[in-house]
């Protein structure tokens, strides 16, 4: 397969981008990829190779740009250059550490939603306590939800998590204020219908405090809920980890303790990371479009680089297509009996 | 003042329930509590007093009962009896650690709103690294919201966080999914607007992330948004709880290391337990009613006493009315001009 790479997005770009790539082409000996950016900066640090090819462009779109205006305007920049490749049939799938809004505005207008998908989600893995993770979907890509497309972003997460993740039988949620039915807002009792009628193992309203302890596979919500809850659960980690640290460093003591537990504590960081498991999937575009974390190192982009890969091997877009069209048949089926 | 209490409701009712009661009234001198529930239970706890009247019932609500329903069927429950002990006028305030759903049901059905509230909002205070908390609100009290009752929530939360905590100038934010203007759904870019126009310290949007640093002291959200990411940040902080303490001891040497740090670690969890602001306000109803914490322990209990105390010696109702009437008059001069 080829892969179209923002090398310009990111934290550490185009270094950690291009080391991360090193290690997919030593991984998997079928890839190719084509690195877009500046080819100089890019020349620094890839080793020539017939699988490298270089995109050049000096453009780039910057965290602080407004998503629509920087697509639009900035068409020759790494990242809708090779979200470009693609459209183009000249990579089959993308993948950038850029500014998230630009991303899913330029995988909207130019390799556009799978037909029947009415909004793409954005769809990252996050982590649980046995290390299993579970996917939250949408984080933020579609605001004002409706009941439809929450049951497409179960049908997508389903898909994905057999897979991509290989779960057998993926547990689908319903992020909800309670477990009970009939919880919630008008709008989350709609989907809990749609869902509870489905074929798939939909294991009912799932709350937020138990997302961490892996009470479900998949966890559907709106978009704007998505986001909140995604920011509640990092910043929450974050600060914790703050205060942890500015009392264990309060005495000297304290120091000598802590300085002997410092694995332990990188184990409970590790395990709070979820770059291991990705970044976060475009789920409902017509071909695989991952965002890598901003702050992602060379092993988060290999890993979102594995994530492309195996969503690209296993079909994971013409499933959905199937599944789209598996459903809508079974809901005509089900009007006429 | 007097104070009605269900002394049946939380997790360690009665006894934590009255052990808190017996911390304030050694410290107010002019608080009077009935402590409504199973008079022998409660006087294995009490001390006879003057200020201490007991009203007795055999009938509680559990936490799994229904609200609606209970609150309709069980009207000779703890909760119930002491919340009509304020519709009577023979208490000020009233307060439970129990069922949250029923106490709702019970404040608007037996007490009712404030005149031009058009909903009320469950509100706690969160903590903050800083240690000054905030208020979010709300946090599950109403489902489906709109605007108004989101710029109420912020003109209400403004009032308490004045008389109660003593802000001079509360900085109002609206919880969101970035912090530039016009972020978010329909609902938030028109609370947004309302927020803006208002005599309040808007300072605008605030995001999930930010919220335990302290970035506003009023965060408003609809009730929806407000119980996930209330939930988010509790199960975020247990389940981080639950690996450190798996991981510090894991081996002997780790354990030995954990043993000197445990003062550090109780200040950490001393600085993200927020009971110590009290319990969760009912803000909207015609007296103040306080849900203390399920698991409340004496000490939380008595804070959640404190706080009932405050709001009602500080008159928040009243000037939550007078604000409101002010608010309307504003609204009217500016569609005159």
């Amino acid at each position: 397969m080829k892969l179209a790479i923002d090398a310009m997005g990111g934290d550490h770009a185009p270094e950690s981008v291009i080391r991360g790539c090193e290690i997919a082409l030593e991984t998997y000996e079928d890839l190719k990829v084509t690195l877009v950016g500046n080819e100089a900066d890019i020349k620094k640090y890839i080793q020539p190779s017939d699988r490298v090819e270089i995109l050049h462009t000096e453009v780039t779109i910057e965290g602080e740009d407004s998503p629509v205006k920087a697509v639009r305007r900035k068409k020759d920049s790494s990242m809708v250059l090779a979200i470009q490749q693609v459209k183009e049939g000249k990579a089959d799938a993308a993948i950038s550490a850029g500014n998230t809004g630009a991303l899913m505005t330029a995988g909207l207008l130019v390799v556009g939603r799978i037909k029947g998908i009415e909004r793409p989600a954005l769809s990252p893995m996050l982590p649980t306590l046995g290390g299993e993770g579970f996917l939250l979907l949408d984080v933020g890509a579609n605001m004002d939800s409706k009941a439809s497309h929450l049951y497409q972003y179960a049908v997508m997460g389903d898909v994905y998590m057999k897979k991509v993740r290989k779960v057998v039988k993926p547990r689908i949620g319903l992020l909800n204020v309670g477990t009970e039915a009939g919880k919630g807002t008008e709008l989350t009792k709609e989907v809990f219908e749609l869902l509870e009628n489905s074929s798939m193992e939909f294991v009912g309203n799932v709350e937020a405090r138990d997302l961490l302890e892996g009470v479900a596979d998949v966890v559907v919500c709106d978009g704007f809920s998505g986001n909140l809850v995604l920011k509640s659960i990092e910043g929450t980690a974050l600060s914790l980890f703050s205060i942890l640290k500015r009392e264990l460093t309060s005495t000297f003591k304290n120091k000598l303790a802590a300085g002997i537990l410092k694995p332990a504590f990188k184990q409970v960081k590790k395990q709070m990371d979820y770059s291991e498991y990705g970044g976060a999937g475009l789920f409902g575009l017509n071909a695989p479009i991952i965002k890598a974390h901003g702050s992602s190192n060379d092993r988060a982009f290999f890993n979102a680089i594995r994530q492309a890969k195996t969503m690209h091997d296993e079909n994971v877009v013409a499933t959905i297509r199937q599944e789209l069209v598996k459903n809508e048949n079974d809901t005509e089926q089900k009007k006429e009996l």
